[in-house]
């Protein structure tokens, strides 16, 4: 596999299902024989042609040398650990014509299985410029789904991916010390509490100032990459990893995005694979929000606030209350209000009192527009309610409150 | 009209219809004899049952002489400036079945004709408790709205209400004093730059801290009412008031609302009466924005972020740019990127060069996992937009930039 990693830059779709078809050992030697489908040898051609046989396998050899001397191991489809639920999208993909959507030959991986997701991971993206609020989002987001024992996802660039990466060790850090949700201590999920897929080889940090993040990330949760060591995090490659990114997790939420954000096409390649696109709002006066805005406007993305709205959307929670739509025809649309939950007519009786003064029946129909009948029904309700007391002939209104209108 | 606005409590859908049918005259005299359709006389009896005929006609007449005190004239169906375009909605909505959809009877105005509604106006509400955050929002979009000849419609509450108003009467004395867009000083459009609505009488100002902002609105803009002079702002009449709000602008826009804002009930109202309605996203740390990302999150209203996006969702601007949605496929994300534009390929050749050195075909075609014919097409790209130069047998990138990834 090693090999095959090496002689193809990703994504290469050709190449995937040879593999997948002849295996990895066969499929590696009609590459350095040349023999196989045109699309792979045209795949592999730039890499394998000025190089030997044993030359190629040499450098696939120094590459798992040097994936384990960082703790990372080479998986591919048919190893302990392979993340096939995830990558089953790419083939859904690639039926629908999607460009692009080459599923990874395989994976190095430093830390825990990818076994589990998408099912149990969430992909959280953003700007590396980001806004101290995105960051923010993104950290309470983060820490609550790794509490819930979801996997983040994410990046490892600055900003938002840092944001998000960090929390989640802080929720794993805080879980094994305490426990999470009335349990024990230790993190129940065998799934990486983080997950950060690279733009270059495992033994790369990029960026470098995020190399004690990684190291951490690598030990804790788990740090994965299609290229083989030593590839430099290249413009494209980012495009690329996005989809993996996006793959990895049931949801992609986008925190923060700028107008034109690369980010964005982490959100495109999310839908593409046929997973949610959420995306949170933030203020209309923050450029950092702009790409959000866009993809909330456009319906592309489910606006989400937080975790329990992630979760609520994946049907992992219940859906929070949504605005009562008859909102127009009830007076209880304050909850601190003394006539919430009764009905309009004993509403308007109520309003129609004097502040202070006891007063009449007919008074009350006068100032309510109502019917005595109705009026008289209405006391009845308000009583009943602890609202309005009957002094002889006169009604006294309780617990006076000042107009609070809407 | 006054004696029919006095003796029924808004809405009444049968006395509107049945003035509608055999005019206000008649109306009258059918209802001070008691002769008339069942639902009318129920509707009135309240309020006509304990006063003589010349009572009711003598506080018709007081009415309309304390409305003359403040400016004011009452507009019915059949007068000059009846906004009947707005009104138009209510009957729609009575069709479709929704409850409380009564017509106003007749309305009080202060100030200008109110005919160019709603096709003019767009409404502007929110919470009485803003953010600063709100009110600057909510202010520069009645603002730039207002410049743009549209009557910007709103409650008069404190808050998003007041903010909005101040906003629009300010494009007015700036349209007066400089002209807007070019043409010369004076408003251009005959409508009002600012219409409140209030739910009680025209000589009630609500809340008392808001009259001298009322009264420069009854100069400059309309200031109008449904309710007879006198009328307190009880808090029923502040909901039944909502769905003019919504009636008189062509859409309503949400700027800030807490989870069980009424501020929501006139974004119901706009949704029955099928107007627009749009919501203002926020930082989800505000309680201010919630009612608005619920409104967002269920699709009830349209994302808008400025009055652009207002105009364009009601087809009056090309709307904006929209995300691309192959953006995975592209590597033109960031417009700063010398690879902008340039197809996939080019750009994995340009990532492909050594930062500072010259280097050979086989160097690209290894390093970007491209065939040589397909490295030497893009260097051949490349070379044309002046992003590489062929230096004897060697290739070096120009305007070498740091790696710069999405």
């Amino acid at each position: 596999m090693a090999g095959l990693v090496r002689v193809c830059e990703p994504p290469s779709a050709a190449l995937a299902m040879f593999v997948r078809k002849v295996g990895p050992e066969a499929a590696w030697q009609g590459v350095l024989s040349r023999r196989g489908p045109r699309a792979v040898l045209a795949a592999t051609a730039a890499r394998t042609q000025s190089l030997t046989v044993e030359a190629l396998t040499k450098r696939a050899q120094d590459d798992l040398i040097l994936a384990a001397t960082m703790g990372a191991r080479l998986v591919g489809p048919d190893d302990e650990g392979w993340p096939a639920a995830a990558v089953e999208a790419f083939e859904g993909a690639l039926a629908r014509g999607v460009r692009g959507a080459g599923p990874p030959i395989a994976l190095y991986v430093r830390g825990r299985s990818l076994t589990d997701l998408p099912q149990h991971g969430v992909t959280i993206v953003g700007s590396r410029a980001s806004s101290a609020y995105g960051q923010r989002v993104a950290g309470e987001m983060a820490n609550e789904l790794a509490h819930r024992d979801f996997t983040v996802i994410s990046g490892a660039a600055f900003g938002i991916d840092t944001a998000a990466h960090r929390a989640a060790l802080h929720a794993a850090r805080s879980a094994d010390e305490y426990g999470t949700n009335g349990n024990p201590p230790g993190r129940l999920s065998p799934a990486p509490v983080t997950l950060a897929v690279l733009a270059c080889g495992i033994d790369r940090a990029y960026p470098e100032a995020n190399r004690a993040l990684l190291d951490e990330i690598g030990r804790v949760g788990a740090v994965v990459t299609e290229y083989p060591p030593g590839t430099t995090p290249a413009r494209h490659r980012f495009l690329v990893r996005n989809r993996l990114i996006a793959a990895f997790g049931a949801a992609t939420v986008v925190v923060e995005a700028g107008r034109r954000s690369g980010t964005l096409s982490t959100a495109a390649a999310a839908e593409q694979l046929g997973r949610l696109v959420m995306a949170v709002p933030g203020p209309v006066t923050s450029a950092m929000s702009v790409g959000c805005h866009l993809l909330l406007a456009d319906r592309f993305a489910q606006l989400v606030t937080g975790a329990d709205d992630v979760l609520a959307a994946l049907g992992r929670l219940p859906t929070r209350q949504a605005p009562a739509s008859d909102a127009e025809s009830t007076p209880g649309a304050d909850p601190r209000h003394p006539t919430d939950g009764l009905d309009l007519e004993s509403a308007r009786v109520y309003d129609a009192f004097p502040t202070f003064e006891a007063c009449t029946v007919d008074d009350l129909v006068a100032e309510s527009g109502l019917s005595a009948q109705q009026v008289l029904g209405s006391l009845a309700m308000l009583d009943l309610h602890g609202l309005a007391v009957k002094e002889g002939t006169l009604w006294r209104r309780l617990q006076p409150t000042n107009i609070h209108p809407i």
